[in-house]
């Protein structure tokens, strides 16, 4: 059985023994400073004589060696798929991380795309993070829940559209953005309003749920609801404007404001008034929508918990074992402007 | 000094040991199986049943008490931040990772934001990465490349605007975009050209080299360029439209489309003939770019390289030491539409 290689490999490779040698300590005492173990007493003269000698051979702990040694990593692994996410989603990343590195957690992303789901749990397993925050729906089976489980992890939390059996969920929720769209036109005086599904890969994940929201929605109103597929090209736009008024529409809820300027713009362009005779609503509240002629309602997202996620992650890995708990983060008011 | 833990911690994680009971091998052969291990002549029968009985137990390898044994990891660290990368850069990240987990490397993001660079550099070699590909620029530090050379990375690799001393380099030089944009407005007799400087955090590190490579081809033909600092508002763009004629400019390189989308709303706006009296062009090459009326012209982007950036990265790898490389991979084609 092999040891774990405190002796370097290579000559110029410094380890904490170099470390305990320069600042003349033990290296149990370079190990408390450099992990920031606080419930051994060490003055802060030592603390800093240790951090100067580490700093001046360019030595850094061994995270991996770290948590061999104690039996458990401080890793959180955010797996990613190959879906275009919007900006919300990359705000919320970016936020989660700093406040998870805050809490002395090493964060990585993961990239999952080209790997099946039970593929993609042994991946990550490999790794041995403490907790893995993965998107849901398909990306996440029982099977993967059980191998991330059973090699350690002490949380395994989905972070998506719909929660997945046996996992905690942060969800977010997309049949809200749905149901909060069709509400606006339903309150402008809309009563048959058509759904975009996106056809782009990955993208039903989000674009099913809305129209799940939406149809709910209106048919509490008694109104009518009818997808309508749409590829995020000129073309495809063009055939459904040009087959529009056989469809009986009044309103449409087009996915989001990418594909809304897209639809928008095809109506224009054969001739269907906007609003006139259509009314058209986006989401995501992106600026460019702003710049359009008319201007483009939208359904502005926002994601928010009772406890911030980072904490709450925390909160799960440090008490394993609980009852599968779900957050809903998402929350969606309609931005009404010149379109609806 | 502690041994490997090969004797779970928690009785239910399975272990090397286990599926070797199970599966009737020795731990070598499981190891051998397991790791992909070629240089091994194991029948196909033993092998199924090693597979098998690894995924009845629901057991992983470990990653990292894989690499403390071999003396080094297979990991490759992407360091990320938080700056608005393009569909370009999210596209090549992508196809990055697959090229590379199929050359067998374990590739992992790691959210830098908020760290300074030697900071990020520690924490990054905490992990002890094989490679590190990190964004260039202000990012990475002679003391930081000697920190992760010293921590065991093979190769440390540069990728953006700008290579950095000590580190192969793999550029996206920004200037060839401004020097595209420019070559075709001159070609279309515009001879005073205005270069949009976004201001939000993170893109001067693009914004400035596009105004070198403006300004360098304008200037090769004697021509003007005048620097436009603009923030992604419409007040903003609103204020530069309203002094416009006191500019005296008749085109504008808009930095990307989206400002040049808010940047012509505003000259439209002002009433300011787009491209009568200005002529503009962005760059990314958007389908919303399409659908404004004028179409807006564009700069189209595109990454290559001699070599398969993943090829190049392993090739780095296996032979350390050499001379730093750098490689370009950024090309630019100008796209001309209605509005210039």
């Amino acid at each position: 059985m092999s040891q774990l290689p405190e002796q370097p490999t290579m000559t110029s490779v410094p380890t904490s023994a170099d470390v305990a040698r320069l600042a003349g300590v033990s290296r149990a005492t370079v190990s408390y400073v450099l992990n920031n173990n606080a419930t051994v007493r060490i003055s802060e003269q030592t603390r800093r004589r240790v951090r100067e000698a580490a700093s001046d051979l360019g030595y850094v702990p061994h995270a991996a060696a770290r948590s061999l040694r104690a039996g458990h990593s401080r890793m959180v692994l955010l797996p990613t798929w190959h879906i275009p996410a919007g900006p919300l989603h990359q705000r919320f990343f970016h936020a989660l991380q700093s406040d998870l590195r805050r809490l002395d957690y090493t964060v990585v992303q993961y990239g999952s795309g080209g790997l099946d789901a039970d593929e993609a749990a042994r991946a990550w397993a490999e790794l041995r993070p403490v907790a893995v925050v993965s998107p849901g729906g398909p990306a996440l089976t029982p099977y993967g829940i059980d191998v991330l489980t059973r090699s350690g992890a002490k949380a395994v939390i989905t972070l998506g559209p719909q929660p997945v059996d046996g996992a905690h969920a942060l969800v977010m929720d997309q049949r809200v953005v749905g149901s909060c769209a069709v509400a606006h036109l339903l309150a402008r005086g809309r009563r048959r309003i058509g759904v975009v599904l996106p056809q782009e890969p990955g993208l039903a994940l989000f674009g099913e749920p809305r129209l799940v929201g939406a149809r709910r929605t209106a048919e509490a109103a008694g109104a009518h609801v009818q997808p309508l597929p749409l590829r995020y090209e000129e073309e495809s736009a063009a055939q459904l404007a040009s087959r529009w008024r056989t469809l009986g529409l009044d309103a449409v809820f087009a996915y989001n404001d990418e594909y809304a300027m897209l639809l928008m713009r095809a109506l224009q362009d054969a001739g269907i008034p906007v609003p006139g005779e259509t009314a058209v609503i986006g989401a995501d509240d992106l600026m460019l929508g702003r710049l359009l002629r008319p201007r483009l309602s939208s359904v502005r997202m926002e994601l928010a918990a009772g406890q911030a996620p980072a904490e709450l992650i925390d909160r799960l890995v440090r008490h394993p074992g609980g009852t599968p708990e779900r957050h809903d983060l998402l929350r969606a008011t309609a931005v009404p402007r010149e379109s609806s």
